[in-house]
């Protein structure tokens, strides 16, 4: 066996050690017997030790030194695994394996305070964990760093590679304005749409019926997946065929999980469309959450909010449903789906008002690691953003601060992902339409081509490029917030009639 | 950390990697996607192959040499977990490490080419796949050996330590001559009952929703477990805490879910009653096959076979079903339930002819493996035992030889658990009704004293007694055949009206 093999080989135990627990976490979340939960938590816990051991032991470090003194022993593609095996190895490494331990236990601990909390609408109850939990992220911070300016670039960087407080600064403050002019518009020259029908009931069955038979024909493939129940919706890749998704369901409310099921079909479509010769290393998987994001939000919102789909689709939701939707015509359905309204919470938000939420949490997350604000003021602070960019207060902090679970899994950085996602979602869209009429497959039998095109500049590299390469690849160019912009301006004007 | 902790603590980490082997395996046979297989293969066999070296690796024998030189060390539990572990090490000590994983790989494909096997009804493609898992057994049999007897004598023991071949002819012969007589009777002088309701259709939910309430009754606790469906039903227990089982579904034949159910979640009581002080041991989970097979033919047929117990769950399945049985009394109902006739599959044969499937396939191994015959003759073997024993001839080898997975999976010795399960619920009923009127408590609300007698006498012990012991112990005596025997004379006699 060459070296390069027994580097592969190496990296292949620590993937299958990766699909066990994230087996384990499938299970956990779709129905492990309650009173199973201890245990699993020692088991998953056993085995993400072993793997983060495997990832940074004297072995690993080994491959990691002998391969930087002898990279002509490596294949192109052995040079491009090692180099992501590389960037995995020097981020963890100078972390202590104890510290990174007692992180994995609060973080653990965490979410069932995170959850008390939730549920007595008080984040003093789970202020001074997650006071713990930014303690210790600052302390890794130094740990983690290479080339970052401020230590929220660390953070940002461990999400979408390349990124930086400069660059979003500045796109979230053209999207922003964007937002708020189309929003103005809308305020003093809209037609609001009927909405009323969307609280009109569709039982669960229907619903799934429906939603299969739509991310079936946008390419997710069940033979390589499946949909269960959860409380969270996620999708969870075991491999490249094994990519599951999950959704919650409300009867009075079918949109929820329609968009939700597309939602996570495009994450799963993105991982079932890998190049298998990524199998078992670290290239596996997409390349950061925000390319991820433009997968799930290409899916949930540009294709989900193409009035040819709905052009498609409602029919086949009509023909399932009886009589429940009767008078509502093609485009008062389409419109109604379209409606925005601000709120307060991020995930039943619509797609226009969704990058404010994201841009409040970028705020307060860059606050909080390069401003060393004071932690009691968060839930106000929190608050006040609200009242100022959406013109809504919350009541509480469950509708406020105590709303998303990232904080309490440590989880900081990440939030920003979700409007690059949408970002890139919309300047891909824009780079399609150059090849093919995107709206007029859609309002046809095959939808083919569009993952075809998604599969070529983005599904099948896998990590092995970095964001910004696959976006000007694809694209010809590098972020530009102003598709998203237009994209949304085109759209909203439509449905609230502006001429 | 004492030496005791240290060995404590190192059957933890196989106990955990055994209990994500068993995620994976119920996973990939609940509905893991199609083309995730072959991943999952990998996944398992690395898994497995880790838990299978801890357990024979040079730190195990370390711990193994070293107890045995200081005994002293041990404190009582330590004592008889050692005890265990050691037996354990010694089973698979000899076998070499590569013929045990050429041996999981043969029977890992092996099950493919049963299946592929079965769907042509032909014994022949199986055959020679068959007569490589025969040999590799006859290869590890001296290696496994002890102190027994005949080769097959080492197999039983590995399902039923302390069984073998001379008890088995005994009480074999015994039970045999028992069902004979009683078949003759009822030939002669029975009155078969009604079944034709039998075929009654009645919807999955509502089977589900049933035989859910049932198990709940008996003491299957979901917050312990869960059901599922699968092609073949069984109970796999991850922990005490998440014994889970599953079963299929037939809308014409409630009573093969119903019964299916009852069955596994008799197991499933088993390992969720055993004592919190054996988790992560060797000593957690049930201590041999036949004693498993004897809680869930517990559940299934004597509960299931008694008529107090019917007499309050019919009337529930009539609340479920509206009118669909109609017209059929509680004798009816009971007595249609327990219709025996010889039939040719064994998963489907009633509970008096159901030892002579078993008493055949034991009669077929010992001939393998004691006597060398030609294997070439295994299919015209079977086929005359069944037209000897059961007056019924297998037109095809699906009807006949290819009928169970154990042999594609090596497991020769296996079958003789589930008559001897058999055997030790008569005998443990037995005991059970010196202290309890049995058929009382089954026609109450409170099923309680039942489970609480097997958990006191069974289930708490988990592995750490041996089967003679626990059946000594809890009847006092050792397997008596007398106690099955009078029992179906008493039962097939009443419901055939043999006076």
């Amino acid at each position: 066996m060459s070296k390069e093999q027994e580097f592969l080989a190496y990296l292949k135990e620590i993937a299958m050690l990766q699909e066990a627990v994230g087996l384990a976490e499938w299970d956990s979340q779709t129905g492990m017997p309650d009173e199973g939960a201890s245990y699993r938590a020692e088991m998953s816990s056993y085995l993400s030790g072993m793997a983060f051991d495997k990832s940074t032991n004297e072995k690993m470090s080994g491959f990691m030194t002998y391969f930087e003194e002898n990279p002509e022993e490596l294949s192109d593609f052995g040079k491009e695994v090692y180099a992501k095996a590389k960037e995995n190895y020097d981020l963890n490494n100078n972390i202590p394996v104890d510290r990174f331990q007692a992180f994995m236990k609060l973080t653990s601990n965490a979410h069932s305070i995170w959850v008390k909390s939730r549920e007595a609408k008080d984040y003093g109850i789970f202020k001074e964990t997650l006071e713990e939990i930014i303690s210790m992220t600052k302390e890794f911070i130094p740990l983690w760093k290479k080339e970052e300016k401020t230590p929220y670039d660390v953070l940002l960087n461990q999400y979408e590679p390349g990124m930086t407080t400069e660059i979003l600064d500045s796109v979230f403050a053209q999207v922003k304005d964007g937002i708020m002019e189309i929003r103005k518009e809308i305020e003093e020259k809209g037609t609001a749409p009927q909405t009323d029908f969307l609280k009109l009931p569709v039982s669960k069955e229907i619903q799934k019926e429906f939603v299969t038979q739509v991310i079936e024909q946008l390419g997710y493939d069940f033979n390589k997946g499946r949909l269960d129940d959860t409380v969270h919706p996620f999708m969870l890749n075991l491999n490249r065929n094994d990519a599951r998704i999950t959704t919650r369901w409300d009867e009075t409310d079918f949109a929820m999980a329609t968009f939700g099921v597309i939602h996570e079909a495009g994450h799963g479509m993105y991982e079932q469309n890998v190049d298998a010769k990524f199998d078992y290393t670290p290239l596996a998987g997409g390349t950061s959450m925000g390319i991820h994001e433009s997968q799930s939000l290409f899916n949930e919102i540009i294709v989900g909010g193409s009035k040819a789909f709905w052009s498609k689709q409602y029919p086949l939701l009509q023909s399932l449903t009886g009589d429940t939707f009767k008078g509502i015509d093609n485009e008062t359905f389409y419109n109604g789906l379209k409606e925005t309204k601000p709120s307060l919470v991020r995930i039943e938000s619509d797609s226009l008002t969704y990058p404010l939420h994201i841009i409040i949490r970028y705020e307060i997350e860059k606050m909080i690691f390069n401003e060393d604000i004071n932690l009691e003021d968060l839930s106000t602070i929190w608050n006040d953003k609200y009242e100022e960019y959406l013109g809504v207060r919350p009541e509480n902090d469950l509708e406020g601060i105590l709303q998303d679970v990232h904080w309490s899994g440590g989880s900081f950085g990440y939030f920003p992902s979700y409007a690059l996602g949408y970002m890139y979602a919309a300047q891909l869209y824009h780079a399609m339409n150059k090849e093919m009429d995107v709206e007029e497959i859609l309002a046809s039998d095959d939808y083919s081509p569009i993952l075809n095109w998604s599969t070529k500049h983005i599904h099948q590299y896998g990590s092995s490029r970095k964001p910004n390469q696959l976006i000007m690849d694809a694209t010809g160019e590098n972020l530009n917030p102003q598709y998203l912009i237009d994209y949304m301006k085109d759209l909203y004007y439509k449905v609230y009639k502006i001429a």
